[in-house]
């Protein structure tokens, strides 16, 4: 949304909005990382002690920042990282309201690509390529706490054509269809 | 380009040119959720009364905003959202110049594997994943207006080897050109 | 990390804070157009003079910007671009430490493929699609100077289940690790 309000907001309210948008984007671009290596330590942080990862339901999520960390630890997980494992983060859209936040992403999980031939690219080496393993829609409910922002909520739903996804997708434009 | 003239612009100036910046980077995010679920109201809004939507020689593109938002609700259209359609947008590059910016950004359209086995990989399912349909460079020409940000004119060109795109993205670059 | 001294830092060293987060992130993301039209003017001057492309053990790297810029004019390079060569890039994690940042970032590099069927997506054409060649974990390290922020080092190593790029990503996440 346009930021009309500028005239009335201290300049130190509009820092603090700047920077919670620069935390959040970090905190975001910190998932990657966490997933492919198995940082559970990260996980831990970032979620709230309550908070939640829902994954929808064909794929077991977790309830508390240190269940959401064991998960990274599974042999599954383990399994998954050795095999060749890499969230792709997309750009996020991000709506601050005060000490709440929601975050809007796309995700990507690739993974090398089990069989075929390996294709030579100039000066780029011979690869057998990687697959797009799945495609999600992230929503991410943050709150504002003394040690930083964290997640209450993490949602993610695939985006294969069911409905569920776009439900997600169509909640972060809302606010754009009031008139302004 | 570095902010070498942080020096002699006041602070206000200064915030001003970081909240465009975020303001922008939200607008170019919201693209990828408003092609996927349909939103005509999210394309109206951003785009300028008549901004122009040109994709190249070969897709139809739109002018006006209310033709490019009509895009979003043609049979063809929601016929490819039904089938799984996710627009994924890389890190864009802005430039911004008082009242009017550029954004480059990269962009791929995914749609789920047609056909093919699934495959599990451990904790995160079976699927015969999504295969990427295009991938494409987007020149997007903003303006200021006092109801926030639009878009003048989105110039979208296919990576595919050709010349277009190339000559797009150099546009980007060509300040990078001059002596410091 | 959150900005936890907020109190303790003048506006000005807030706003040059958040100025140098934006800066870096167009930085990287102008990567992608340089490499993918061989804009070695922007290698040129976003690589320190002494800078290194660390790209592993499998692929030649180079020492020194004007080496690093030539790379992308070699008729090996040449060859990729026209083939139709992308770089996508996901969104990065930027930690800055006075004159000091460390950019972490997944990288894609895509390419059409090569044979196959053409599909056709409704309202978005006909194309045999894009593969994924390589998948990347990035590394850069870079550094203040009167110009700008300029890479010291970048270390590219392969997603690809090897252990490399999980050291090379949990090196971003080590901070997350301290007590708050």
């Amino acid at each position: 949304m346009p930021a009309r309000d500028a005239q009335t907001r201290t300049l130190d309210e509009r820092l603090r909005a700047i920077e919670d948008r620069l935390e959040i984007l970090n905190l975001i671009a910190g998932h990657p990382p966490s997933a492919d290596t198995g940082a559970d330590f990260y996980a831990a942080r970032v979620y709230a002690e309550d908070g939640v990862f829902d994954r929808g339901e064909h794929l077991s999520g977790g309830h508390g920042n240190a269940e959401i960390a064991a998960m990274l630890q599974t042999p599954g997980h383990q399994a998954a990282i050795h095999g060749g494992l890499a969230h792709f983060a997309g750009l996020p859209h991000i709506a601050i309201d005060g000490d709440d936040a929601v975050v809007t992403s796309y995700l990507m999980i690739l993974t090398p690509q089990p069989s075929g031939e390996a294709i030579e690219v100039p000066n780029h080496g011979a690869s057998r390529g990687f697959r797009i393993h799945r495609v999600g829609a992230n929503r991410w409910e943050l709150t504002r706490t003394a040690d930083g922002w964290k997640i209450k909520r993490r949602t993610l739903r695939p985006l294969d054509g069911s409905d569920p996804a776009r439900a997600l997708l169509r909640r972060a434009l809302e606010p754009y269809r009031k008139s302004s």
